[in-house]
């Protein structure tokens, strides 16, 4: 069995070669690729992801999973050779079940509607987008329909991205937690706006840049293994778990832009470098799933680094740092404007008390449109009344409504924005249980000492990778399920001191 | 006929997106990596190596090149078809000829070769080496046997670098190369040396890089197809023909090191710049030899950008950069400072005149171990001998010695050395006969201009990538074979203009 399982890891690890090396590339592409390398660059990535494809699905490696079958059943479920045949299981089942013409089909439509979204959006033309978008929901269902024996037809997309999640409870979570938001929401934009002004003076790049980076160091992110660069869009990559990379954009006048993508990131990237290093190369080395990642960049991005304790320390060295921007601005002003609460148009620029309400509309209405009870004609309608119900805002354009997000032009329609919110109610979910386990760590973060919650986080989530679900981990750490408890006492607290609710 | 031409580019696209991958994977490692990712980076480059070879040698490529060879048996031999034919298969017969276990037996023992070489040349010890030298020479002579009906054993080697190049025919050009420098040499060290003092100042890093990039903008390497970075050794790498980059080192007390390596290295980047988009992602689409690319970085490097011409039209800009430094520092002291001559023990540091003998040396010695005239053991005696002879100067060791190449430690050994002195041959052959052709680019280099020569190099070299060997470009473009006289002209016209010959 052993040497089953030695051969298992060895195919594994060839395709994960040809993935690191695609993320490599696309780094590259991102953050320091001429323009005429374009053409080229794009073929080459599908070239790698094809080979990568094709190794895993390759049926040796259903043959090794079948014959190993036996020796997992016989250990434990936590086991880590159990663990990596479960999980390699899975996802070998994820990758197979879809007829390769399915799918080759449907990425020649998906590039194609892509291209058509990149001139609608801007054209605030939502007409010549649609029958491509009726197609993807078509090509999503089919989808779908490879997986039989789902409650809900989007079960089976949302669990590619959220495992063991289903459409039915995120559906409950989630009108639970729009009905406490929306009088939340309502409570504090019905009070005078916070003033964000401080932050939008000009404030050289290199020096946002290294204050963000002196906090990422101070959280634990480890430098030796890992860098961060400039692109268009902050994301995390990685190319093996030595080498975990952060990118993030700049903006000379405003200091949120670069500073909480950088500690969002690094909550990405913490989670990666925390992950056990024997699982290096396997399914199990990354983690687990979209809602818990999400969890961790909120966590260090909101809980902690939109913190009025966190600042005590950090901002007098943001006023060494930026003394004529600074000096003039009182702490309170300063909290205030970090953590201002508006209803705006755009999910990507929400605070984080509206954020969730971008997120959930997006949820319920491509779940009615894979159910079939809205039309994709109707979308557009559909939208403007969930913003002016949930937000209270009406966008002028599709613009700025329906064509916002890339998400349904470039992938199936489904799975793709739940993440995002189970990431926010994980957040404080898994917060709350580290001071539980360590009162203390609040007076650590207001001494900007991280140790004993990035110990906690390494100890409970980031070192088990993908060996459990969201679900499981939920389990383990607090003994229940997922609550949005925690969350809305966090919000409440935090928003109540600043606006009373 | 067309189909199947059709089929092999696509099996060979698909090889060179893999190896082009593994460049990208290599610039990063060199360029932007962090220590944590060394060990996984390693593995993932030799999967994809690996991969791209496991694909060429497929017997798929045999069958389709034979298919193809009475097609391309009908075409003029010069036709892209039937170049793209030809040369494939003279890659694929070296790829194949060579028994997988004998290769990969090789690495084995070349890598671990490697690892005690690091350790010999800073103890000083080539006693630790030897035997594994005695190994790579009988690997080497077994691979060289792979390619029987050579008329040297070194034949073999050679071409898989300077394809068409004949131990005998090289020896004899040395000899003679070597017969007229060793005079110039005397001649020029017997005066009193010029003094570089000036180039040993302190100089802004940024700004000595910036200097660079201009020029080699104006030489024409396209920085829309193209970027520079840092790295511990210069070099020039291709993604792509829309993505050829070059990288280089900063000594800030030293205006040699960043300068020429930056005009070096954009001579090989011109090269693949300039090469028939149409060849890209086939064996066509880069340069054809080792001696033909080296050709280009020296003729960029040195004919052009250590002539008077190029700094009476450079140097006042270069007093502009630099004020502080260069006020006071004439034009001559500036023009004999990049070209002093001076005996030296280190190949890479070297000037123009004293270079090849360096070359020489090792080219004669590799030869000799490979015929069995000369023993391992008896190698350090015989680099000390010959070093005597030729620069007049003794190494106090072996690490400056034997020891100082990496050539013979992480390769085979011949047919890595011979490539840079037949490119400095060429460069003054195929610089001749541009000027023969357009008398007023001397006047042009003077002006800072250089689009008649880049031009007539991109028509007569660059375009054609591995269409023609190297002797085939030279008998087109000169009607003739390789011949030292210019090179030789022109060494003794600039160096007899500074130091009376």
């Amino acid at each position: 069995m052993k040497q089953k399982l030695q051969e298992l890891k060895q195919l594994l690890l060839e395709v994960d070669d040809l993935q690191m090396a695609t993320a490599v590339l696309y780094w590259d592409q991102t953050t320091n690729m001429p323009p005429g390398g374009a053409a080229a660059r794009g073929r080459q990535a599908a070239t790698l992801t094809r080979l990568a494809h094709e190794k895993f699905t390759d049926p040796a490696v259903g043959k090794l999973l079948d014959a190993l079958q036996p020796y997992a059943d016989s250990l434990p479920y936590e086991d880590d050779d159990a663990s990596l045949i479960r999980v390699t299981r899975r996802q070998y089942e994820k990758s197979t079940k879809i007829p390769a013409q399915l799918l080759s089909d449907f990425y020649t439509h998906s590039a194609a509607t892509y291209q058509v979204w990149t001139k609608a959006r801007p054209a605030n033309d939502f007409t010549v987008v649609a029958p491509y978008l009726e197609k993807t929901i078509d090509f999503s269902r089919r989808i779908a329909d490879c997986f039989p024996g789902y409650d809900h037809i989007a079960d089976p997309l949302i669990d590619f991205n959220d495992e063991g999640m289903k459409a039915a409870t995120i559906r409950a979570i989630f009108a639970d937690l729009r009905q406490q938001l929306v009088p939340i929401v309502q409570a504090i934009t019905a009070q005078e706006p916070a003033d964000a002004s401080c932050l939008h003076q000009s404030f050289d790049e290199n020096k946002q840049l290294a204050f963000g980076q002196e906090i990422i160091k101070q959280y634990g992110y480890d430098l030796e293994r890992g860098r961060q660069d400039k692109s268009p869009h902050p994301f995390t990559t990685k190319f093996n778990l030595g080498d975990v990379r952060i990118t993030t954009r700049v903006k000379q006048n405003d200091l949120n832009e670069a500073l909480f993508s950088t500690l969002h990131e690094a909550g990405h990237a913490m989670y990666e470098q925390g992950i056990n290093r024997d699982f290096d190369g396997t399914p199990l080395g990354t983690g687990t799933s979209a809602g818990v990642h999400e969890s961790q960049s909120r966590l260090w991005e909101n809980l902690v680094g939109r913190s009025r304790g966190f600042w005590q320390h950090y901002y007098p060295k943001l006023q060494a740092a930026f003394p004529q921007q600074f000096n003039d601005a009182s702490f309170d002003t300063f909290y205030q404007a970090i953590n201002k609460v508006s209803r705006s148009l755009i999910r990507t620029d929400a605070d984080e008390v509206t954020y969730n309400l971008h997120v959930m509309i997006r949820f319920d209405l491509e779940l009615q449109l894979l159910e079939g009870t809205l039309a994709v004609k109707d979308l557009p309608e559909a939208w403007h009344g969930r913003y002016q119900s949930d937000l209270g805002i009406h966008a002028p354009n599709d613009s700025d409504g329906v064509l916002q997000d890339v998400h349904w032009y470039d992938g199936w329609v489904g799975g793709g924005f739940q993440g995002y919110t189970l990431g926010n109610i994980m957040s404080a979910l898994f917060f709350d249980t580290a001071v539980q386990a360590h009162p203390d760590i609040p007076n650590q973060i207001s001494r900007g000492q991280f140790s004993t919650l990035h110990g906690w986080l390494k100890d409970n989530i980031y070192q088990h990778g993908s060996k459990f679900t969201a679900n499981e981990l939920i389990q383990r750490i607090t003994g229940g399920t997922l609550t949005i408890d925690p969350y809305i006492r966090y919000l409440r607290n935090k928003f109540g001191e600043l606006y009373p609710l």
